[in-house]
């Protein structure tokens, strides 16, 4: 018995999820922030169906992208089971962000003064898993000789406090720009989509952890996909953004070789 | 292949040990600082044999004295393999003495600007495992009907930054301080020792982080015992430690019933 079953029962099932284990492509798909799922000992945080339906529960449509990208590619897909308010994958255990008291306007009733027994029981039950797993993968191709690059993909509002934003896909990077600045080059190929770099985040807002727990220290080649998430409201939307997304990306891989 | 394998080797064995996993005491004892062993592939964090050897990598004579209030009281006792210097579990992954860049007079070469992956890894490999064994053995406890305290056992050094200090033995607590009052009381019954509250360390330096993680939102009787490391420095000073922690530790725990 672990202090995991203090957190989750049976039925909410594991924090970590692996599609196509065995693909063939270097790539390694990542989606933290793919559910909004809560399990039910957390009563909902204490929130309203409809908050936990919208963006600050998970990123709307950044999982069925990373699928088709998945298949598109025949590239590895982990991502996360749970909502990003019970643990934000994409923060390390020392951010207040890590779990929010607070997401754009809204409080979180569920996780205002956190115990540190709480933070503690979270980080080893989602979070540690969660990077295990990738870690575990990484090092597992890295040792088998495999070439390994590493594409985490999220998706953001349209409207964030108020202001409308124009990008509507953000290629971002960390101190390693070499596979955003060759996917980025490859999308000026007259494509209609209205792509930028580092928007409507950059490292300065401490998004890249997961390139830098992964990719950095090993410097494999890595990438932060954003999409805009009005545009990948329905499955139309979606193919559309997985076919852009796979031919720059594959673009943008070759031409690093 | 989990990360792990990046930190340790197979001859290095495993983070967490376990002594007397069947004690039928209601006290589980932890001692957190118990070895200095630091795994090959660290290279000695970049210190001197002597350093490793002094109070600042471990806790001399902790374990020892663990080891026999685990027998005199029949307890289980959970201890870490790894020095403290790799990664303290009596400090929380935010805190900047998990993996400290100094400790008294010394800087720690090997954990000066620690990378996220790094400092990622070694919370996994060392601080959750050893955290995750402790809950879990407490939730098997409870949810079989039995009562559990939480005992952690620790020594200082008898001269600290050029400061002599006179206390012996210290009773540390947190907000919750039953136990700690009862063996205090116990204590006065004409003992040789210098029994002092909460010296030479309290909770406002930060090191009841496992009381807070473990006993504290359960309500479980906890306490910090401090032990003066020169008294303990041999086995004749251990067993009289362990003799005189295990008395007032049996009236306290009786006091409480």
């Amino acid at each position: 018995m672990t202090v995991m079953s203090r957190l989750f029962t049976q039925s909410d099932g594991a924090a970590v999820a692996v599609e196509n284990p065995y693909g063939s492509s270097d790539v390694i798909l990542i989606c933290e922030h793919a559910s909004n799922t809560i399990p039910d000992s957390f009563s909902a945080l204490g929130l309203e169906q409809d908050v936990l339906a919208s963006h600050i529960a998970w990123d709307p449509g950044a999982l069925a992208v990373s699928m088709l990208l998945s298949v598109r590619l025949d590239a590895t897909l982990v991502y996360q089971r749970f909502s990003r308010l019970i643990y934000d994958c994409n923060r390390p255990p020392s951010a207040a962000a890590a779990m929010p008291q607070t997401s754009e306007i809204y409080n979180i009733p569920g996780n205002s003064n956190l115990a540190e027994a709480e933070r503690y029981a979270r980080t080893s039950a989602v979070y540690i898993p969660f990077h295990d797993r990738i870690a575990g993968l990484i090092h597992e191709r890295m040792s088998a000789g495999r070439k390994v690059a590493v594409v985490t993909v999220h998706s953001f509002t349209p409207v964030y406090f108020g202001q409308k934003r124009e990008v509507g896909i953000g290629i971002l990077h960390d101190d390693d720009s070499r596979l955003a600045d060759a996917m980025l080059a490859a999308a000026q190929d007259g494509s209609a989509w209205t792509v930028r770099r580092n928007e409507p985040y950059g490292p300065q807002d401490g998004v890249t952890h997961t390139l830098r727990l992964h990719a950095i220290p090993e410097a494999l080649p890595n990438v932060m996909i954003e999409i805009r998430n009005d545009l990948i409201a329905d499955a139309a939307g979606q193919e559309r953004a997985a076919g852009f997304l796979g031919d720059i990306l594959n673009k943008g891989l070759a031409s690093l070789e």
